[in-house]
């Protein structure tokens, strides 16, 4: 099993670092990191860069695409080299991913239409733009399409996508050696639990630049 | 507030990322991977690099040291220069703190004798060889020291370390915006809570490497 990871400049390291963690270690998977260039890719604040090892085309048929979010997506909703890969990438692929508003580039290539989806919750909204219906849960499978909500959300992604890929107990295990048991100091990790000010606050300054 | 995050070849990926998407939204952070060389530095699986941007030289003075681990952390150590930057990096720091076996490493360079931590589950034992108490405790703070358990403990050890270093208020809204609101699929995240057979299926192969 193939599993490519797309990488663009101001990726949210998190958003595919979480479910790598998790699914590169499915039986017999090969992951990789890939970009329009290999090379380091810088994330959002520019301080961490993730190297891709191979160019979208040298990874045309991959059975597992990941697609993260993050501020730098918005740069790339209407890159067709992008965009075509996902297309053709998908033509092929067993499951179709993303985590945060990796599924608004999924959604802009077209694979989300009629479709029950999810993103970060800042930008859940701008998925109907796409005729896609947002949910508000953290996982959404629909057909082979698996997306997540915020950042953290594909860790639990990861873990659900391999139970169905390799069994409840082969995830599981990967659960207990990634000692993935989860133990907030603070419970304000959805809309619905943080202070309503909060909330407010962060929709008024959303750094997100969703069109 | 300069944050640096340690990296060695056959790191895991999340031990680093998880507090890294955390710390490094503090305000007025400045975090930088460092390493022995600057350029990729390899993961565990080795799919994935990391771009060590500074040296440990480049980065003497940091007031936040974070130690990820791995399996590579076994051939660290006895590594001078690895661990005598500890030393000398800690001798100033305001927080010192590790990931999964990244705490053995804090334990071997001498750092936490006489102190309470933690690591991997599968790595408890071996810290009490360098005079340090194992706890069975998720993040351990025991005076300017914080340790975490394995791998995805270090999101939770960020979020608290964050409480400390700009309020409550402020690590929330990370929380918020990182939409880390844990909902994994299973329950086998800890030796306490997974399948008995499967914990000491692990024990039995376990892939560290203590010494």
């Amino acid at each position: 099993m193939q599993i490519a990871i797309v990488l663009f400049d101001r990726f949210t390291a998190l958003d595919a670092v979480g479910p790598y963690e998790i699914l590169s270690r499915a039986p017999g998977a090969e992951t990789v990191f890939v970009a329009e260039r290999t090379g380091p890719v810088r994330n959002d604040s520019g301080s961490l860069s993730l190297v891709a090892d191979r160019t979208l085309d040298d990874v045309p048929v991959p059975d597992l695409v990941i697609v993260p979010g993050g501020p730098g997506q918005s740069a790339q909703m209407e890159n067709e080299t992008l965009l075509g890969w996902l297309r053709n990438a998908d033509a092929t692929s067993t499951w179709t991913t993303s985590v945060c508003t990796g599924s608004l580039l999924l959604a802009a290539a077209g694979l989300l239409k009629g479709r029950r989806g999810t993103s970060h919750w800042l930008a859940l909204e701008t998925l109907k733009d796409y005729g896609v219906e947002p949910t508000g849960e953290r996982v959404v499978i629909d057909g082979k399409y698996v997306t997540a909500a915020g950042v953290s959300s594909g860790i639990d992604m990861g873990l659900t996508l391999l139970g169905r890929i390799a069994g409840d107990r082969h995830a599981q295990s990967v659960q207990l050696l990634t000692e993935y048991d989860p133990q907030p100091p603070y419970d304000a990790g959805s809309p619905e639990k943080a202070p309503a000010d909060m909330v407010e606050e962060w929709r008024a300054k959303s750094r997100f630049i969703l069109r």
